[in-house]
């Protein structure tokens, strides 16, 4: 099993890619192929002596989508592009899984036109790994449709409580569905005719769950649109930074506090970091025909990493037979 | 200007809102009329001595709307509920004002039913002061609705804007319509729609706003439908807590950094309660013929101080009159 990885995507291409493969190489023993401009890829490689260097392989991709560029156009156009020809390799069998912290829009895109749905699946999803204050939760879909039907909710459901059972270790995931009620006469039209879907669904369904029971773990899967789930997901990271922003000038203002804070810093970046979703190795897109992972744009060395780690784990799992399977 | 304040609503009724009350007589030469079970009422205000009494008078009301009540039942039946009668009283012109911090949902009802709509708003909506980086953004509909027209958000950033300015002192507000990306091209079906005709609005539009930009306070009012601003605000509350929870615990696991985070108490809980909503007294129902400040079910005697000063700012700048001339 060899994972490609998008050595150009990401706000610290190539470098941190590069090292990401080397640290997954060492520390995990995981076959990598970076795609993208190989004399940059080799130039990276060339400083890690001590890793099991057979491990990791170069494909040449000469053009690169830049966050800027429009990514369906992208794709189309930019037929030699790193992400392009990294889910090219998944689609002919040279890869297995397809890693990209790029352009988020063509990441996605490339990995819809070029895998394709898995047959019965209307509608992929971005399932996000939330931390919540007794462990994680897969939220889906979190940005990957900007409008859905209720049967997409129902299958978000699927699929999530696949992905949480093999590669979050979750048996039979409690499912839960965003809405602003706990009863089941809360919600918009879509929440409501889902619900009823929910409820006949053989899924562990717990019901509706509200905003603030989210990061509370009520339940380990919950499913609303892409447009809901974009929001809170943004809304979330945003509220992360501004909370740590107005903590740090509140522990400033005083000496005592400043000194506890100076001790408490290291606790306070690990605290900041289990908000921050490239800690659990990026969010796959469920529903097309292979494994893929989306990483965030400032991914570090340790995110790819744990990103490599996750979809080699999605892979031997075979999450994508479980929900062909699940569908029959 | 007689404001008209709910005794019997509320976790620590009638307690807190009578303090509220003196307070607000005591700070502010605000009158007030607390609507409710009188013996109970009279009980807690007998404690007070040093307060314009003349200021603060009681209506009786005999009925109490539960948390657990269905709000429009709650409305209908329960006739002589503190809510109901409060909601007369400005109704017949006896109060400028309502505020209550009981059942959420009876309130609105309440307000919605006695009241009734300004001629031409097709939905009220909830106006939600959010605590940002810079100073407050209004969100709303924060919840009145489930589902929303485009023509809809379209009036919640008229009122929006007339909210701010005459509560929040913010002029000609810069309104912000929360998407899934910037581009007017993103979005689900109703924020397309309501793009177009927010541009041809004649309101400040800035143009789409992000989950993570909302509390960054790129805006200063933010319009979406209730369904999605239910979900942020119950979010960013249930997030404020866990992280805070978080926080505590990270802070408390050595000597120092508990020194540093007991120094730093006092500072900490007045950053979590900038989160807080009660702190800026409740949220307005706006588009309902009259001032009616929706408090939370924690308000203390602080918050409904706050509310009371919010309705009679707002009944002094007379946002009613302010929104029926902008639907000329």
């Amino acid at each position: 099993m060899r994972i490609a990885v998008d050595a150009m995507g990401g706000d610290y291409a190539p470098q941190q890619a590069v090292l990401g493969c080397v640290l997954a190489a060492k520390e995990a023993q995981i076959a990598t192929v970076l795609v993208g401009r190989s004399e940059e890829i080799s130039r990276e490689l060339e400083q890690y002596k001590d890793y099991p260097s057979d491990l990791i392989t170069i494909k040449d991709a000469r053009e690169v989508v830049e966050f800027t560029d429009h990514p369906a156009m992208a794709v189309r156009k930019k037929r030699d592009s790193s992400i392009v020809v990294a889910n090219q390799l998944v689609k002919n069998g040279e890869a297995a899984a397809v890693i990209s912290a790029g352009n988020t829009g063509a990441s996605m895109t490339a990995s819809l036109f070029i895998l394709g749905r898995i047959p019965g699946i209307s509608r992929p999803a971005i399932a996000i790994p939330l931390p919540t204050v007794k462990g994680v939760t897969v939220l889906l879909d979190a940005g990957a449709n900007a409008e859905n039907d209720p049967e997409d909710l129902v299958q978000f459901g699927m699929m999530g409580t696949i992905y949480a059972s093999a590669v979050l270790g979750i048996d039979r995931a409690k499912v839960g569905l965003l809405s602003i009620g706990e009863e089941e006469t809360k919600g918009n039209k879509l929440v409501l005719e889902a619900h009823q879907l929910l409820k006949a669904s053989g899924l562990d369904f717990i019901g509706n769950v509200e905003g603030k029971d989210l990061l509370m773990g009520v339940a380990d899967v919950v499913v609303c649109d892409g447009f809901v789930g974009n929001i809170i997901l943004k809304f979330a990271e945003g509220m992360a930074a501004a909370l740590f922003q107005k903590m740090k000038e509140a522990l400033l203002k005083s000496p005592v506090t400043k000194l506890g804070a100076l001790a408490g810093k290291p606790s306070l970046k690990k605290l900041k970091a289990s908000f921050d979703y490239t800690e659990y190795g990026g969010a796959p897109l469920l529903g097309v025909k292979g494994v893929s992972m989306i990483s965030h744009g400032r991914s570090d060395a340790k995110a790819f990493k744990n990103a490599i780690k996750a979809a080699a784990n999605a892979v031997q799992q075979d999450i994508i037979g479980k929900i062909r399977s699940s569908l029959a």
